[in-house]
């Protein structure tokens, strides 16, 4: 018999006290022993994978799938070798569990402690590669929290084997349901009522796929459901990093959510570089989208560009398009980001540390950059260990999220019969609230 | 004209980078300005209040409003002193804002550092007690944070005075718009519609009252909907912290979130505590709802006591009635509270530290206690300085909330020209990913 979400969401929970108590020790005995598995079953996976690809193939003949998506798909040894890899790494990391923030002595005998405990139940919902499977499942039990994975219809047969090898591994270490695999779209519509057990949703995948998670639940959603990112040239900058910087931004991953969309330009900037700017832009293959005042610069220029409307400014391309627009001034870039950005990450270049100081101070965005590609924003790169993915949250965490963003922290009090009574009152008792080391 | 609740929540948002980079030292003065600022005005204040006073007395003679409400919202010039006293203790606490919280060299000439921020906007939506306006306005001025405040119709003069007092002040330092008030229901409904300008939402009220926000707004809610708080018996307890911390648990203050509503007794320890526990409980005024087997175990006492129905075990009585419980096992007393719980503050009594150790573990609340009053629960006995609030939330911030869960991060990162295609490909760099000092 087929179980419901619902007791999938209890199942997970219920496993979920078990999981915030297992020691740093076992988690990555476990981490260790579904990569051993996974190699041992390399065969089993590549059989399931072939049918997932066959299928895909067909699709593409069809033109109802890309290529690119029908790469990201494929599952070799190689492949799988690398998940071993990436396992191992995991279990490496520090673990984010156990960790004490605070501790104080509030009174004789009454001593407080806080310490880092897994968030509980997560749902992560992500798009075709099947690796996500094994990456988030790691991720997952080394912060000691149960999940509930919803991968892409046309990875079924993949994720199906890589939860089974995963499921198997639990079993002998008693710990079924800690990972679960859901398959429909009718099961994340379930998924996303079930905030009585699930504590945090992870979705990955189009923006509108993620505002949809979004604008359909009561559960806590981290991730960022569009990444329109700035560049602003302000009037002290140095072409040299300026230019190669923008384009970097703009071509190194065009899709990625961290690409540049648009480009500011203080207004005596664009008087200088304009030209030099437009003709590399151009050479690069990305097409220009202009505001009227670089439209009106550029007159006589060799290359194409159009006008800009009013939505380009709203506007993630995931394409080799840029938007421009001159500013009069780094205040005119910060109020036109903090409007227009997604608060992802947004860019100043410039050799003026004051206004360097100025943009970083007041931008409002999770990753604030200053002479660097806003590609740079990425948890691997941030050296954070692992990216659980990518917040624009204001709240909990925000930019890119590591390990540490799948724990939260309980509160324990220990006394010898305290009554809170004999602190209020006549000749009340005095809270002594003294801090106590960590170690 | 007056504004509409979209142009008070842009105008907060305009002004928030603002506020996120004053000065320790300027929010300081701003606090203590605005203190000064209330005593001399403590006669327009009184004014106000007695307006307010005057209609509440007319409801309680006519039975539409309670006596200890009516109380809550009288400021007279004690109270008003007491006010400025909480603005100089609230100008003493840490800055919460600008802590260097990681920084990493990624590569020669890239450096990462993340800082902590304000969240931007914050609303607080508060019931009678007018000094809440100071209070609430304070935390937020010295986190950095702007804020919307709607206080109860109740104390509407009191709260408007106040508002203009701080109004002024903040007009003195260029930061109108800082601090909002708004007055109606209606204004409160548009509020829940403006997450594209408020951050936060804290509301402080009835359970109904909260799970109305909850339900009917995408923007962040910090706070808690119930706190249906446990204490559980074990087999191995001393009967001089039993009782005495049960009944503190209760009658200390019962409509307090963090009173005891349910007592489970283990099985072994009810055979010989019961009559003496239901004795001493009767006396001091608790009512006893009570399950099967304590009913059994209590035929004969002269107390009277009635069934437990399964509504009660997620019942919040905010009364002076506890249900009461028989359990066969630590195991079962925390899987009890892990189901019915409202994650607020669960207690164990105990003299094995074991058994502590397993509640204290596994039990899934932010607050765990051992041998002590549920009553402990609270941001100023927890030496947090200030409360903000108590969430039941699990990511962001749980337990009693201090100016800390008033605050984010953001990540800055300085470079000179790098391109993040530098660092993959051939010939790719690799980054060094050295942790820098804090300090």
């Amino acid at each position: 018999m087929t179980k419901t979400i619902e007791q999938i969401a209890q199942k997970a929970k219920h496993v979920s006290p078990t999981l915030a108590n297992l020691s740093s020790a076992k988690k990555n005995q476990i981490l260790l022993r579904i990569g051993d598995h996974l190699k041992q079953n390399s065969k089993k996976i590549s059989k399931a994978n072939q049918l997932d690809v066959k299928a895909a193939e067909e699709m593409v003949k069809n033109n109802t799938l890309s290529l690119p998506l029908l790469n990201r798909l494929k599952l070799n040894d190689e492949k799988i070798n690398q998940l071993s890899v990436y396992l191992e790494e995991v279990s490496k990391l520090e673990d984010p569990v156990g960790k004490k923030q605070f501790a104080m002595e509030l009174d004789t005998g009454l001593e407080l402690t806080r310490l880092s405990c897994p968030i509980g139940v997560l749902a992560v919902i992500f798009e075709s590669r099947p690796e996500v499977v094994i990456q988030v499942s790691a991720l997952s039990l080394k912060s000691g929290n149960a999940v509930i994975l919803k991968g892409g219809r046309e990875a079924s047969h993949s994720n199906r084997v890589l939860f089974e090898l995963i499921d198997q591994v639990l079993a002998e270490f008693e710990l079924s349901g800690a990972v679960n695999l859901i398959e429909t779209r009718e099961d994340v519509a379930a998924l996303l009522d079930q905030d009585e057990h699930i504590d945090l949703i992870i979705p990955r995948g189009s923006n509108e796929f993620v505002r949809y998670i979004q604008d359909n639940t009561k559960i806590p959603v981290l991730g960022h459901s569009s990444g329109i990112c700035h560049i602003y040239i302000d009037k002290t900058y140095d072409i040299d990093k300026a230019i190669p910087v923008t384009i970097d931004a703009k071509i190194d991953y065009p899709s990625a959510c961290n690409a540049v969309e648009t480009l500011l330009l203080h207004e005596d900037a664009a008087k200088l570089i304009l030209p030099q700017l437009i003709g590399e832009l151009n050479d690069a293959g990305i097409k220009i989208l202009a505001c009227e005042n670089t439209l009106k610069l550029s007159q006589g220029s060799q290359v194409k560009i159009e006008p800009a409307t009013a939505e380009d400014w709203k506007t993630e391309y995931s394409d080799l398009v840029l938007s421009v627009k001159i500013v009069p001034s780094v205040e005119a870039a910060v109020n036109h980001i903090n409007q227009f950005s997604s608060h992802h990450t947004d860019t100043i270049i410039t050799e003026d540390p004051n206004a360097a100081d100025y943009f970083m101070k007041r931008v409002d965005s999770g990753c604030v950059f200053h002479n660097v590609s806003t590609r740079f924003s990425d948890g691997y790169v941030f050296g954070l260990g692992a990216e659980v993915g990518i917040s624009t949250n204001k709240t909990h965490s925000r930019g890119p999220v590591g390990l540490e963003g799948l724990v939260i922290y309980k509160y324990l009090l220990s006394g010898n019969g305290q009554k809170r009574a004999s602190y209020s009152g006549e000749n009340a008792k005095v809270f002594k609230h003294k801090k106590l080391p960590l170690n």
